[in-house]
């Protein structure tokens, strides 16, 4: 069969490709385990390093040009992983951009999944940024009302109902993953507001001294990259029934705080000498923060299997292993 | 100022019409109540009969075409009440043109109105139809979330999160009303599941019988057409502020069952003679009706001003009075 990772280049696609390949196999359109064959990379951006694999190939393309889109799932053993998106930033500076990209692209995926045979899987990656507003509970999940306050969170909302619908007509077999922050990503850091939450590991690690924008207060939920690429593929996994007539899912997280992170930091760094932290809080990432939930339901997610991390703690030392052992070694 | 009505041609769209010419004033884009110089029915449809009033004019056209919306709306000085939908049997009919119509069709509005100065005010008919699935409360309301099982109230739901979206950006000022099962439609039987909640009462009052497809259990939330068409006005004029951060809101309504109908009939009707009813349970309507809410939660939607009739029997004599006693005078 054939895997399609939309926005595959980024973090959790390169990840998620590489987590595939080891698997070798998924369960294809029959619903028997099916061998991969080939991985594709479709992303706008091309990637910083070249990526090389057996049966892995990057496609540079537009998600918002129907014609690559169907170019792209042409066959039926197909499954797609649709991580391509406009991000929350962006998408507040660029409204068009990103009802283009997310929603005009979002829409060709699922109408190039429609035109194939046997109605292919498809799991995207949605957000939590579906919810927020005045009347946002503190701990939201999957029978929360979504009203989003970002253009981004608008079109990942819009995404899940349709891929509801479009699973329920038996078009495809769609299951909407709603992602927590992430945590902790590599490089450098990013415009996000949340972009602190992984900085805040990843440059005292590296040596490196580092601003925190936010008070030790701030709570959010949070899920390290190693589950998330895990229980995108759970979901991948499960049969379309076992998620009834709601086949988006908010993904399992630990409910922390910046303190609680700060805390986690030195236990799993051990000896490692870590650049120092200082807190500045700056009052507009606060105010986004503050529009967040501070955690999240996730019973029907881990009654369905799926997982998170035992704890931060557990989610340093996944990157101390991923992307400090190896450098340390040579 | 213009007024739009989209859909315009329809049962609500006429009466809504016919009421605002009444008023002939509404609140401005500039916040001022602003003489309406022109009324506009944009609808697919010619209507039935020709509509004839002073500043009322009916503009035959297809709301997917982006052009012809944004010719109609051409000046800065609008309000548009978007009325036009592909209905719920239809939606599942035809799930490309439920999605042309509802979506491309409602894009294209918010884009025209996008494009002009002032953002204008928009209300959008939305319906309980937004509503659905297994984990659906009996009550449902501003805060329930929104699991469509049909195109056409997934189509609703979309467009109730992309209208607060272009509101938050202050690209129009919007406002979206859930609708209820909407009675006593006039006129002749349709295919919609909920036809016989209007039919029940208009078939007898005509002096015909009918055959109801539901046992006298079967609870849904209703609403006079008066009532719908004053709350689509209110909603109109109401500072957009009054609805914070989730700008739809669900119209108040009666929840009752097919026995509280049965009973409201004779007692409005008065010395009438009425057609027989005859209860006959039509498994396939039973089934959709099974999937509908019991009641709605309009706390927000009443401290706002919106209103329901008092009772069934209230919707009766309205019934009687608009479309019967002139009749009858003849």
């Amino acid at each position: 069969m054939k895997v399609v990772i939309t926005g595959g280049t980024g973090f959790i696609g390169q990840r998620l490709a590489r987590r595939i390949g080891e698997l070798g196999a998924l369960t294809g359109p029959s619903g028997e385990p099916e061998t991969v064959e080939e991985i594709v990379l479709f992303d706008h951006h091309r990637p910083a390093a070249p990526i090389e694999a057996p049966g892995l190939r990057v496609v540079q393309g537009d998600i918002a040009q129907r014609e690559q889109v169907s170019q792209l799932i042409d066959r039926d053993d197909v499954s797609v992983f649709h991580l391509a998106s406009v991000v929350s930033g962006a998408g507040e500076q660029d409204f068009d951009l990103a009802l283009r990209v997310n929603l005009k692209g979002g829409r060709n995926l699922l109408e190039a999944c429609r035109a194939r045979q046997g109605a292919p899987r498809l799991v995207f990656a949605s957000s939590i940024a579906v919810f927020g507003g005045s009347a946002m509970p503190a701990a939201v999940g999957d029978t929360t009302k979504q009203t989003p306050q970002t253009t981004y969170g608008t079109t990942k909302a819009i995404l899940e109902l349709l891929i509801n619908d479009y699973s329920r007509k038996g078009f495809l077999d769609g299951r909407s993953a709603r992602l927590p922050t992430i945590i902790i990503r590599p490089g450098r850091p990013n415009a996000a507001a949340s972009s602190f939450a992984s900085g805040l590991f990843r440059e005292p690690l590296n040596g490196i001294d580092v601003t925190l924008p936010v008070a030790p207060e701030t709570a959010m939920p949070v899920l390290g990259y190693r589950a998330a690429v895990e229980n995108l593929i759970k979901l991948h996994e499960l049969p379309g029934e076992a998620l009834g007539d709601d086949c988006a899912v908010g993904l399992p997280s630990l409910p922390v705080t910046v303190a609680d992170m700060l805390a986690a930091l030195p236990r799993a760094a051990g000896p490692r000498r870590l650049g120092t932290i200082t807190i500045e809080p700056d009052p507009f990432i606060e105010r986004i923060c503050a529009g967040w939930p501070r955690r999240t339901e996730d019973g029907r997610a881990r009654a369905l299997g799926l997982t998170s991390e035992s704890d931060l703690e557990q989610i340093v030392s996944d990157y101390i292993e991923d992307y400090l052992a190896e450098a340390e070694e040579d």
